[in-house]
C-alpha cells in the first residue's frame, strides 16, 4: 500500500443511538427485535440441550459477535463460519471455537487459518486430497495441529466427496498426516432446509443422516471414529436432532428468519412458525408521486431480493413489486391511503444472510427503544 | 453509543497489495482493469465535451473518490449521489460539486444535507411540496440557499412529479421559497437504460426528452427558466446528448459497463460494445468433488445476481449456474479439464452497481500487477 488512503477505512457511522425512539432510527437500517431474537435464541438452545446433542449455529447467518456470545453464553460449543477472514473478524470479537465448515485451498488462506488455530479452537473441512496436503504443510509451519472434518455430499449438490468409500479414503488421509485429526464428518445438506412440503423436506434429511451414518459406519469398521457427525439448519432442524446420526447441529437462520423460511410447510400445511421473526429492514417512503405506488428509501443495496421480494410487515395487501438500486416500489393500489410520504415501516426480507451482509450495523430494539447497536463485524468480510 | 464496541468500526483489510501480480490476490475480490477504465473515461467525457454538454457522472456506480475525481478531472463538472450519506462520503473523499438526484424528505437528512450544502455545491431534487418546505426550513437554518431540480416522470414510473403542469407548480414554488433556487428539471429515464431493441430504447429516451423539452418550454412560457435539464444513462446517452434538450448527462455505468448493459443491442443488432468491460469478480475454485461442475468461493455476498448470472470472463461455454450465500456454481460439463482446484478466474457481473457496494476494496490492475487499491468509500453508505 503506497498511499495513505489505502489503509483500512472506517465504515459508515450508526443509524442509531441507544435509548433512541424506533421513530427517529435513520432508513435504511437493518433492526432486529430483542424479544424475538431472545425467544428464538433460548427455543433452538433449549431443545439441542434437550435432544443431548452439541450445537454449533451458523454466524454467517448474523456475522455479529454480540450475536454469537449470546449464542454460546445459551450452551453453544461454538460457532460455525464459512470463511477465514469471517471466522477472523469472530474470534476478535471474543468467540474461541470456530468451524470453518467449508472448504479452504488457497496457500495464504491455509496460512492465516493456521495462525488463527494457535490462537483458538479451529477446525475446517476438506474435500480434496491435496488440499489436506497443503492444509498439514500449513499446520506443520506452526507446528501445531489443526482438526479436519470430511465434508461429504450429502444431498446438496456443492461442496464434499461422495459418502462411503470416497469419504473413507480422505478421512484416512487426514488420519496419517502428521498435523491434522480427523473431527469426523461434515453433512449439511443446504438444498432440504428450503423444500416447502414438509414430507419432501424430511425425506431430503432422511437421506442426508443415512449417508452420514452408512460413512459412519464404513469408517468405524476400518478403525477410524467420527468424533462429531455436523449439520443440519433452520429447516430441518428437528429431523437432523432426532436422526440418531447428527451429533452436532448447525442452524443459523433461525435466530431472524426470513419470508423464505417461512414460506416452508409444516406437516399439516401450516406456516412454519416455529420461530418468531425478528429481522427488519427499517424504511421510509420517500416519494408518493400520486400514482398507484409509492417509493421507499430500500432497494438493492439495503435487502437481498436473490429469494423474492421482501415483505411489508403488517400490510400484506401492500406488495413490494419493484426494487431498483436505491429503490423500492410499493403497490399500494389495494390500500391507497394506508402510506404517507415520510412514513417508515419495517419490510422482512426475504432472505437474511445476504441481507445482513448489506449492513453495517444491527439496531437491536425493544418495542419501540433501542437498546443497542451492533456492528456486524464481519459483513463483507469473505475471504 | 453506551458500549465500547458500538462506536465506528474498521473494515475489513485490502485483498491485494501494491505491485503484487494479480494471481497474488485473495478471492473474492472486485477488480478493475485500468486500461479499461481509462478507455471508458476519455472516450465518455470527450463524448459528452464534444456534444458541448456538462458531464455530471453518477457515482452511485463506483462508490469510490479515487474514481469520482478522475472524472471531474477529465472535465466532469461534479457527481450525482443518490443519498445524502453518500454524497458525504464523496465530499469526505474530495468531491466539491454535488447532485443528491434523489429525493430526501426526513428531517435529520435534511439538516444533514443542509449543513453539507455549507460547504460545497450541493444541489437536491424534490417531487413534493411539502418535502420542498422542510427542506427550505433546513436551509434556513442553516443560513444558505440550496438549488433545488423538479424530478419530472419521464417514463420510468417511479419518482417525479408528471412533466408540465405539475412540474410548472412545483417548481414556482421552489422559485418562491426564499432560501431555495430552482435549478432546472431531473429527468432521467431508468427503464429506457435496458431495453434490449436499439429502436425501443431510443424511442424510450426520445419520449424522456420530449417530455423534458416540453415542460422546460412551458415554465419557459410562465417566466422559469431551466438552468439545467440533466438525466440520461450509459444505455441511452448518445441519443440524449443529441436529443437538444438536455444540457447535463448523468452516465455512470459506462466507466465498468457488465453483462446486464452488454445485452442491449446495437442499431445493426449487434453487442453494445462501446465501452470496455473493467470491472470483474476474482474467485478461485475452492472446491472440484469430480462432477458436472465446480465450486467458486463468489457467490451472493461477492456478486449481484438481480439482473441474472455473472459470465466466466474468457470460458464462454462454462456458465455460472446457481448462487448460494458463499459459493458459485460452475457447469463444466462442456469443458470439464478446463478448471483445476485452486484455480483463479474473472467473474463479469450482472448488474455493475449492487456488485460494487458488496465490497470495501476494488483493485486496480493493469495487465497482471496490481496498481492500486481503492477502498469503496461509500459502500453501503446508504442513507
Amino acid at each position: 500500500m503506497t498511499r495513505a488512503h489505502e489503509t483500512s477505512v472506517t465504515r459508515d457511522g450508526p443509524p442509531a443511538a441507544v435509548g433512541m425512539a424506533i421513530e427517529e432510527v435513520d432508513t435504511p437500517a437493518l433492526l432486529v427485535d430483542l424479544d424475538a431474537l431472545e425467544y428464538n435464541l433460548a427455543r433452538m438452545a433449549g431443545a439441542v440441550a434437550a435432544a443431548g446433542l452439541r450445537f454449533r449455529p451458523h454466524a454467517k447467518t448474523h456475522k455479529c459477535a454480540e450475536i454469537a456470545l449470546r449464542q454460546v453464553a445459551l450452551g453453544a460449543s461454538g460457532i460455525c463460519c464459512q470463511k477465514v477472514s469471517e471466522a477472523e473478524a469472530m474470534v476478535g470479537g471474543g468467540v474461541r471455537d470456530v468451524l470453518v465448515s467449508n472448504e479452504i485451498v488457497d496457500p495464504r488462506k491455509l496460512s492465516r487459518l493456521a495462525a488463527l488455530a494457535s490462537r483458538v479452537m479451529l477446525s475446517v473441512c476438506a474435500d480434496d486430497a491435496g488440499a489436506v496436503d497443503a492444509l498439514n504443510a500449513a499446520a506443520a509451519e506452526h507446528g501445531l495441529v489443526i482438526r479436519v472434518l470430511v465434508e461429504i455430499d450429502a444431498g446438496g449438490d456443492r461442496c464434499g466427496v461422495d459418502p462411503g468409500e470416497p469419504a473413507l479414503r480422505l478421512a484416512g488421509h487426514i488420519a496419517s498426516s502428521a498435523h491434522l485429526r480427523f473431527g469426523g464428518l461434515q453433512a449439511y445438506q443446504g438444498r432440504a432446509q428450503h423444500i416447502r412440503v414438509a414430507s419432501e423436506r424430511a425425506g431430503a434429511a432422511r437421506a442426508a443422516a443415512s449417508a452420514a451414518g452408512r460413512t459412519r459406519d464404513l469408517l468405524a469398521r476400518h478403525g477410524i471414529a467420527c468424533e462429531q457427525i455436523t449439520g443440519g439448519g433452520t429447516g430441518t432442524w428437528a429431523q437432523d436432532a432426532a436422526s440418531g446420526v447428527y451429533t452436532e447441529l448447525q442452524a443459523g437462520s433461525y435466530i431472524f428468519m426470513d419470508a423464505d423460511y417461512r414460506a416452508n410447510r409444516t406437516a399439516d400445511g401450516g406456516e412454519y412458525g416455529e420461530f418468531r421473526q425478528s429481522l427488519f429492514i427499517y424504511t421510509q417512503v420517500m416519494s408518493a408521486p400520486g400514482r398507484h405506488y409509492v417509493v421507499l428509501d430500500a432497494g438493492l443495496k439495503a435487502v437481498a431480493v436473490d429469494e423474492g421480494m421482501p415483505v411489508v410487515d403488517g400490510l400484506p395487501g401492500i406488495p413490494y413489486v419493484r426494487p431498483s438500486d436505491e429503490h423500492g416500489m410499493l403497490d399500494v393500489r389495494a390500500n391507497a391511503g394506508a402510506l404517507r410520504l415520510g412514513e417508515k415501516l419495517r419490510l422482512i426480507p426475504a432472505h437474511c444472510d445476504p441481507t445482513v451482509n448489506l449492513h453495517d450495523w444491527l439496531v437491536a430494539v425493544r418495542g419501540d427503544r433501542v437498546e443497542a447497536v451492533w456492528p456486524v463485524v464481519a459483513r463483507g468480510v469473505g475471504r
